[in-house]
This record gives structure tokens, C-alpha cells and sequence, in this order.
């Protein structure tokens, strides 16, 4: 019954940052009136120590090249659940020191690419691939109608799904 | 006599950069060594009071939503031809002013998309795009061999074909 109940609040929540992002209007008001917020970062505050590539082809020719695993974080400016995982996210000391070990993407606008959304184009949703550019479905939170979306009380799983996406990289070499 | 002479001059310039860019070993250097000069910034250093997307697809949604025309240009942070094309280009004041009417976007890494270049994948090597996705293949530098690349005297050039995507738009719509 509880989960049943959390499914119906995960759907809400998509369905409400899906709509943020298809609004047109919400864009053009935004290109209009934003003023930088001087600078501009890669990071967009997903941990603003770590080294962020900008675009996917160089997140894919790095992972690549250095035999890292890549982590892809989608996400929306104005998804307060985007929000509120890149709080917990940036906040948690042991997630951003175990980021280090990963080439690391934050998207706000989707990549051609549909092997990034297995089950759909929500946000947030965190994906791995491996350095073979291979993408890790099978690495995924707890929501079995989005298997790649985190809340914020799920930090601890996406650490440990963190380490898993570098151990089993490891078995692998 | 001169033109070619200038002709041959760019070939070296662009096959510098080309031989810069696909070297690995140069690209593990760089992601193991180089710590982030924080912060890492979308402009990187091509106008860091300008508006800078971060994609190509986040570069296409916002041209065609504001319906400003979307100015591409590839550089490469180890090419001396790009970084001394970017510091003409920053530090033109009219050129930085009239680029607040586009969408832009500066990209070290190629797209997969095949229209973005016209005559190969060399850098330094400005597109400009319209509102309605089209790539103005029509609007070219001074370099037969390089339709699309230009050198720090080319300045000028740049300018008025600025103002060539800009106007041509408005005569369009």
C-alpha cells in the first residue's frame, strides 16, 4: 500500500517537471529575462569541485580514453525534485568524493541518444555506462515504474549503486 | 601568389590543431593532471558576459523558441589558432555586443551531426544556424580550403557576418 502510494507521488512529481520543461513560454520568458548569474558553470551546483564535461560526445571520449565510468545526471532548473536530489547530492561529502572516480555529465536538455532513457525521459534520473560506452541498465534505484530516478532519502542507494558501477568495472578489466 | 601562400599557411594551421586533437595521449593527460580552474565556465572565455548554452541540442531548442539565429564555433583548448581567434573575438567590443543577439554555443568536442560541418571537422570554425534549423552553409570566411574557419585579422569579416545571419532573418520572417 505504501508503495503503491509512493509510486502515485513519484508519477505526480514527473508529470510536474515534465510539464515545467515542455512549456514553451517558461523559455522564451527565461531567455528573455535571465541575467547571467555570473559564471555560467559546468557544474551547475551538482558539486562544484568536481570536474564536469560539457556535452555528451566529450562525457563519451573521456570515459573512454581514461577507463572511467560515466555518470549522466538529467535534471531540470525548475524540477523542485531535481532540486532537492542536487542539494543531497552536493551536500553528501562521500557521494562527491566517490564522483571523483567517474567522468561526470549534468543534462538539462535530452541527447538524441535513446539509449539514455530505457524507460522513459523523466527527471531526475541518473544513469551509468561503462567505459566499453556500454550503458548500465541494470544499475537502478528503487521506483519500479522509474528505474533510474532517485529522491533525496535515496542518496545512500545511489552511493552504493555508485560503487557498484566501479567495482563491477574492475571484475571486468 | 599570396593567396595561396596564405592558403598553404591555414593547411598547417588546421592540420596543428587536427594533430592536437586526436592525440589520447594528450586527453589522459589532461583529464589526470589538470585540476578545475574553478569555476568551469560555459563561456570559456569566448565573452564571460554572454549567455552560453551548454549543448547542441539545448543551442537548437532555445534558437528556435527565442528565434534568434544560433552561432556554433569549435575551438580546441590546445590549439593556438583557436584560443588566438578567442581572444580577438572577446575582446572586440562590437562583436561581443552584437553576439548578445544570438544564441550561442562553443563546443571542443564534434556533434554527430554531420551539418555541422559542411567541409570538415577542422577548428577553429564558426556556423551560424537559423530559427528554423537550417545550417547557413552561405555564410563563409575568407579561405577557400576552410569555408567556415577564421584567423584573429579576420575580425571584421566575422563581424558583418553576424550581421549577414542577423539580417537575412528578419528578411525572411
Amino acid at each position: 500500500m505504501e508503495k503503491s502510494y509512493m509510486s502515485v507521488f513519484l508519477l505526480l512529481v514527473v508529470l510536474s517537471c515534465a510539464l515545467a520543461k515542455d512549456a514553451p513560454k517558461k523559455e522564451t520568458k527565461e531567455t528573455k529575462e535571465t541575467k547571467p548569474k555570473l559564471p555560467q558553470t559546468l557544474s551547475r551546483g551538482w558539486g562544484d569541485q568536481l570536474i564536469w564535461t560539457q556535452t555528451y560526445e566529450e562525457a563519451l571520449f573521456r570515459s573512454k580514453t581514461s577507463n572511467k565510468p560515466l555518470m549522466i545526471i538529467h535534471h531540470l532548473d525548475d524540477c523542485p525534485h531535481s532540486q532537492a536530489l542536487k542539494k543531497a547530492f552536493a551536500e553528501h561529502k562521500e557521494v562527491q568524493k566517490l564522483a571523483e572516480k567517474f567522468i561526470l555529465l549534468n543534462l538539462v536538455y535530452e541527447t538524441t541518444d535513446k539509449n539514455l532513457s530505457p524507460d522513459g525521459q523523466y527527471v531526475p534520473r541518473i544513469l551509468f555506462i561503462d567505459p566499453t560506452l556500454t550503458v548500465r541498465a541494470d544499475i537502478t534505484g528503487r521506483y519500479s515504474n522509474r528505474l533510474y530516478a532517485y529522491e533525496p532519502s535515496d542518496i545512500s542507494l545511489l552511493y552504493s549503486n555508485m560503487q557498484k558501477a566501479l567495482k563491477i568495472l574492475k571484475t571486468e578489466l
